[in-house]
């Protein structure tokens, strides 16, 4: 830790009614790695060993099937955290004690069964402190028919963190029987997903960046009607931005499924110039060799620190 | 005990987040039997009266309709540990204390009920602690809509038994309404379903020994664009212990139903070839006559010895 | 209370993991009434004018509408034990204190409901301290859906029981949407539920009187392969012996609904035969007048004392 | 671990009202070390780092400054177990994980205040189980005015240690405002503090070898009139060893302040000779160089195996 | 944060019992400030207001009466921790949230009332999780007869924080009833202490500066038999750090009152070359004018990094 910055000091003001401890450990993310005082963020998740099951996530660059490796990525890289599930925190936990800050995903799904997205709640507030970690990460599926049963879990989860000093990321994916496939990434479902993830008490909140597509009908007739740009990822991520209490509330963008460099330095760009807080990018790091992957997240910090 | 080995403290060292408590309980399994010290596992586990009903499991040999039966054989066969469920442990706790570590199976599920598959929580860490045990053990169904219901279980369950020095094995058989039958021992899915037991904290995972099946559509494209090799069983079981944290984490392997000799022979040492640590062998042992069963297990642990 | 018998001892030996209160509680069941120190057991069971309503239980003699008359017939009959939900024992607890062993039924279900067979909680360990009662009871139905929910309040019960050196009679009660009518008292599926009475602790098991079918595909094959004999009850009765941990749990049988004298004195005289460690008998006793009860209950009383 | 002895199997009997948690972890004591399967006992304790303070205790041998430096001489030693306050074990407890069984002394005094002699408690049956203890210790000094508080402490301790399967050693050692110096160490003071120690429950009783005094006018009258032979320290080991319910309870012997091999020899000779079940020897051990402690340990353990 | 040092690692090693919640916040410590990666400590701790009371304390600087002055005192000198009691936290924990590692004394002492010397409790480890602080301190007075109320306290406590990632800090001050004044310091006495403190749990401990006086007869002939050097504060401190567990546990001096900047020179080069760990050092910071504050704080940092 060094002396927070102007601009942290700020974003640290827009969660005045938070405890100092959660307050403590938000700036430590944000005074962590490459862009430490910026307020910008890039953070290393891996969960898709969990969430899309090791060979789809690993084989690539089949170093990540170690646990260590992620936790080595992320330092190098100057990521401001790291995020996983129980299993890949605890592996390294001592090796790595006090090197980066670690975010443990308290809820994770599989691809093996049927059911409406729900994720399984597969860690607790106490697992993050034994574990030394910064903050818990949830998902929640905006869409999801067991929307009512995530919602009150991530509530009691966030309130028990709180009472710890550990503030929460949510990430929000629209997804379920109320939504077609369209709808997930709509600028108006997606804006609206953060806006709920806000509502809900996030402290951080991660979305997909959001596509070109107006979902709901009553939002199109608001879109129209008040000329909401959607045109540009830049744009898009502007609203999702102004969704997030008018900018009030961290809100950073995943990186989807790997694609080549200039596609990525692209999206970013478009989510920096949007005013977006940063990018939590797993597959598009972990599946690279290390190099291109240390390589590419440099790239991606360096869009950041000059937004 | 006597002196742990290089093999055994370079195993323990992969589980640096767990108390002292966790790791000694842990060392005491490495450290039992004929494979004491190797960092391999042969466990006698006798869950099948719950799991099958009593005639199917102990009628090929009668004497296994007394549990005193099972503690004997595991004791004399060497093994690492016995597994069973509360009713059978309990049975001969006292007479055989301090021979052979146990493990207590805390959920168990019977065929008499037609559900999604799910086991009910049968017993629970007290239990473990008062009847002696080295280790609790867990069952999941990756694949059942009542996935969320279990992991959920299992993570109390494991941060309860690790607060009190007990580690936890889970028996992870994908299986539910996610899933076809040939889905259940596919390459692709056993390692997932490894991957999921490691995440969610288990100290040792069992699986099913994998099929030469790749079940997942997306899975798919990845093991052929990575030619990811599952002719073999050594292949296939390479490809699971690499899904467990590249080998990080203990799993072993069941033997499944009852088989001749030179089957289950074969199928040891292909587990041995592909990097496995062990057998759990429960049908295969104690449906034998008792010096057929001691002879296989005594076989089955040089392969390990060996290896 | 008097010297235990070798018998006695013998029989508490294979309960060697329990306190010492729970070893005295059985020795009192034991050691109580016409059969003390015999090892076996005459119980009355008086649930039916919960379980099936008060007029179809009492009405044929129209005296078991009084509790007294229950407490003081198993009293007369010179019964182990006396056993009921909590307000039939309730009425007569001072009255009778110190006179006879009472068993509290902890669940029970009524017929008013339509839903899949599970009993409601109804008393608490803490009911049969304070009410003096030497076990405590519980009903199973394997086979229904809801099983999950009754192996894991028994689980709970039983532990906490134990605590306080009380021991568990557990009703094992095959029932439920996995199980057609004709499965519920088939040979394979009545030691199997006893077989899961015993993996789940309790210290006495009772089930019906099974009869010459066998209902699982999976243990037709076995009963088929090995010769397992079902065609007398004596024959069933003994498989279902074997199947409580070949022999070392206390199994005994109900009576089930009312009929002769001599059909009574047929049954018990094969359950005798098969190693069945005795019978409850409710229907068949406080249904006839007091004086043909009394001489029926004394008539199986020396079948078992003979056998 | 390796197959109980009779005698080991012999002394659990004694123990029978305890749950197989408390009779494995006993077993794990008789069944380590040069002594394994004997019943007999040398016990490591270093506590005097606490007691006496850090230069009394190890400069006479400054290796002993290191928690490591106990760790491994107990183990190479062949000791049944190594005892020590929480710092202690809690500095070796990963490094020598599953190698010896350790026995965390809960209470602890030093020689800094001037009070009524009675031990702070500093460390709880949680500690013990996260440490992988196999036993508690506790110091008892009757004699003292605060005698109820610690009789108090220690009966909660012990039932809260049971319920988790863990046994108790209780050192007991007259001294307070009710005995002069010459009775702390009497024959009839020391059998009576191993009196009570038993009936408090301890699993293993510590006491000083007692000297040739009786110090209790009572008692005076009774060793007259009876003969108890208190001669040499052979006859007043087997009064302390009969007063330890018959024999029916394990009691070992304090080693005291260091002196030369032969008087400790001497010493234990005698020990054996009255029954006694073995040493617990801490400065005649680790203030040796440690060849010449390990040379003696030797010693001590080959008396008691041949006892 | 940034990388950890291989001196930070080897003394984190040495805590290997502790969960990583515990090894971080202790890599915490010693990652942050001028002294960062050095395994050294300058901590500031601003209790006197509580303990001397706020003239006392704070008019020779009286900008001193501000708690935010002394938050930005240590964080402007580059101390690895800013330690005080929770109202001093509380003012100023989110102004300087996450700009310096902060310690929660949990007990503290005033001078109005005249009683043994014991502290009272003033805060919880939950006051501590929720104000964002990296450890808990607390005052033991070993020699003083409130001592066991004290030692269980922190044994408590210390249990609760661990459970919480949290690490101890314990100021070890003889004093009471039992000790003369000339005790207090005494070489002995203060090993004496700091080794009490290591077995009651502490992962830092703090003591006074000994002086050249030993203390307890017992302790007087052990150090003039072995010729134990205590004529130089280097000797005494070495005789401490050997006492902390052969080193193996961090112990740190206390500046004492205030002298000038020679003196505290002096001193602090004597700790430096005794291998102590580093100063805590209030009123010789906070009485000075803030610039001779930060040049003494920064020239003794230097003595540190060049030891």
């Amino acid at each position: 830790m060094s002396k927070t910055t102007d601009r942290v000091r700020q974003i640290l003001s827009w969660y005045s009614s938070d405890n100092p401890g959660v307050q403590t450990n938000l700036a430590r993310l944000m005074m962590h790695g490459a862009l430490a005082g910026t307020g910008k963020f890039v953070i290393l998740p891996v969960d898709q060993g969990f969430e899309h099951g090791p060979a789809r996530s690993f084989q690539p660059n089949p170093a990540g099937y170690d646990p260590d490796y992620h936790y080595q990525l992320a330092i190098d890289a100057g990521c401001n955290a790291y995020a996983a599930p129980l299993g890949f925190l605890e592996a390294g936990a001592v090796k790595f004690a006090g090197q980066i800050p670690t975010i443990l995903k308290l809820n994770n799904s599989d691809t093996m069964a049927k059911m409406e997205p729900i994720s399984a709640v597969t860690g607790s507030v106490k697992d993050a402190l034994r574990l030394g970690c910064t903050a818990i990460g949830f998902t929640i599926y905006p869409g999801s028919s067991a929307r009512n049963t995530m919602y009150s879990e991530i509530r009691e989860l966030i309130l028990e963190a709180k009472e710890h000093g550990i503030p929460t990321v949510m990430w929000a994916y629209p997804r379920g029987a109320g939504l077609a496939k369209e709808g997930e990434q709509a600028a108006d479902i997606t804006a609206y997903a953060a806006q709920v993830a806000c509502q809900l008490g996030a402290h951080i909140v991660k979305v997909k960046p959001p596509k070109d597509v107006v979902y709901q009908d009553e939002a199109k007739k608001v879109f129209e009607k008040y000329n909401i740009p959607t045109k540009t990822l830049a744009d898009r991520v502007r609203h999702v931005v102004q969704s997030c209490f008018a900018g009030k509330r961290i809100v950073i963008f995943s990186g989807g499924e790997a694609k080549d460099d200039a596609s990525v330095m692209d999206e970013v760009k478009q989510i920096a110039a949007g005013g977006g807080f940063g990018s939590i990018m797993g597959r598009n790091a972990f599946q690279r060799p290390r190099d291109a992957a240390l390589k590419l997240l440099g790239d991606v910090m360096n869009v950041y620190k000059n937004a």
